[in-house]
């Protein structure tokens, strides 16, 4: 990739950053209950506090760049990615309670429970959950509500104990927080709490419009190969990051004795393993030409990153 | 009403309650993700303890009787209040959670995180919370994805933050958890944090019955009075209650010196108060003439229930 290419697809990401922040923005401030209900001010507050202010939107930029290759309208893609961005922040807002990782900052500033209290996080988190799933059925996402409909049960099934919920679970048995520690398959419990919603925003991209079967699963294959790539270059980023880029200390993995993919596959296998992924997401956007451009970046991007 | 008309009551409300933890035990056992992923068992077993085992599942009778006067398939309402009973589990499990309510037993028995652990608690709420957008979709509720979608966005919407979750907020708020105790208005917390679930047992009958929207108000303002009888009735029972009949020590409003509708209308205001919504809740059925008797039964068995 040459460095021109390279900063457009930064500049294209933060773009699509900038306008899921708007969006959720938005739906943050009004728009949640056209009726005579208002919303109780400290749980709204606690809710734009862990969803706004930043981050790379890397789930809504999914969602966004899979839809764009079937010229789906950007307006109505960005509020299906803002939906799964609620998902996305809410799971780090309960992941964070003292009863889960326990961890007190996030991106640098207090976690949610910190800055308020672990009733208002929890709640907070529940009611972001929620919103999702307000934010996926509405008419501005699609016209044809079968369509919509699809988003929604994806959503639920990326989310739940199938889903993301269900490898938070597998991530703590494995942690040995019930007992002895649980044997973990790294590529199962990753596939599950972190591709799932990575592999939501390809899919989305599909539905939004309406691929044929061969370009759904084309996009699902992507997803998967992100996902898992995503991860590994996580637990590289554990081993090898520098920790002022990470925003937190470097090691962590190691010091908790976890399972992750480089201490199954090793430091070489890990790498050589984000090659095969690559490639795998690269031959699987074939079908799409140069309108998958953007999307084999977004894998490298994704796959190379330094936090 | 005569003692076999209460009688047949009870044996519906026992029927319904029967079927639906039939429905719940059939979705809690498979079918949630109909793929290659297997379901972490620990989170599988902690969704079973809180949503398997009794109740009276008023909110699912509510979704069956309401379709029922439209005639709408028995299974079909089943499927959809079970989705609405998940809501219900998981709010009690995070209700119940030490930084909430700090709540010990539940209908005698050890609430989740006691039984389980905090952790698990906090998951299987959530995964119970997504599970229930999963099953609001299915297509097995109705054939038109229309009618699926406008449940769908009716149950988030009367979870969420401008429904029982927000609901939940201000009754923390006004017990002085966030600082100095807030000012309460019972009417419009219970609105949200009990009313909004029993409200839409009755909407969801509406919807899938594919109402008029004469018929879609009436039920809409039936269950609305139904919601309102049903908290000062528990609020009655607090005061008034026989703690063996209620499982729990009566006097804990008063102890706790909550605000309640007894403290806001006094003991007569209260009773006076349930009557009126009683009338309410029969001139709202009038139109459906006597396919509306077991509704109006519901009513009164909500306002007069000993536990």
């Amino acid at each position: 990739m040459t460095t021109g290419a390279s900063t457009d697809f930064a500049t294209r990401l933060d773009k699509t950053a900038d306008d899921t922040e708007a969006v959720l923005g938005r739906l943050l401030a009004d728009g949640i209950l056209p009726d005579e209900i208002a919303r109780p001010k400290r749980l709204m507050d606690a809710m734009r506090y862990s969803t706004l202010g930043g981050g790379k939107r890397l789930r809504p930029f999914l969602v966004v760049e899979s839809a764009a290759v079937f010229g789906v309208p950007r307006d109505a893609a960005l509020l299906a990615g803002a939906a799964l961005e609620c998902i996305h922040c809410y799971s780090l807002i309960h992941d964070d309670l003292p009863s889960m990782d326990n961890s007190d900052l996030r991106r640098g500033r207090p976690t949610l429970h910190k800055a308020y209290d672990d009733a208002t996080a929890i709640l907070a988190g529940d009611a972001l959950l929620t919103l999702a799933f307000d934010i996926i059925t509405r008419d501005e996402i699609h016209k044809d509500a079968t369509v919509r409909l699809l988003l929604t049960r994806a959503l639920a099934r990326a989310s739940g104990i199938g889903g993301m919920a269900g490898g938070q679970m597998l991530d703590l048995a494995g942690e040995g927080r019930f007992g002895d520690r649980e044997p973990v398959d790294v590529a199962r419990l990753q596939q599950m709490k972190t591709g799932a919603l990575l592999r939501y925003g390809c899919i989305a991209g599909a539905l939004l419009g309406q691929a044929t079967p061969q370009q759904y699963k084309a996009l699902d294959d992507y997803g998967r190969a992100l996902g898992e790539a995503f991860q590994i270059a996580d637990d590289l980023l554990d081993v090898e990051g520098d920790a002022a880029a990470l925003g937190k200390p470097a090691g962590q993995d190691a010091a908790m004795g976890k399972t992750t993919f480089v201490t199954q596959l090793g430091l070489n296998g890990a790498k050589q393993r984000v090659s095969d992924l690559l490639a795998s997401a690269d031959s699987a956007l074939a079908i799409f030409g140069a309108k998958g451009d953007v999307l084999r970046a977004a894998a490298r991007f994704v796959a190379e990153r330094k936090s």
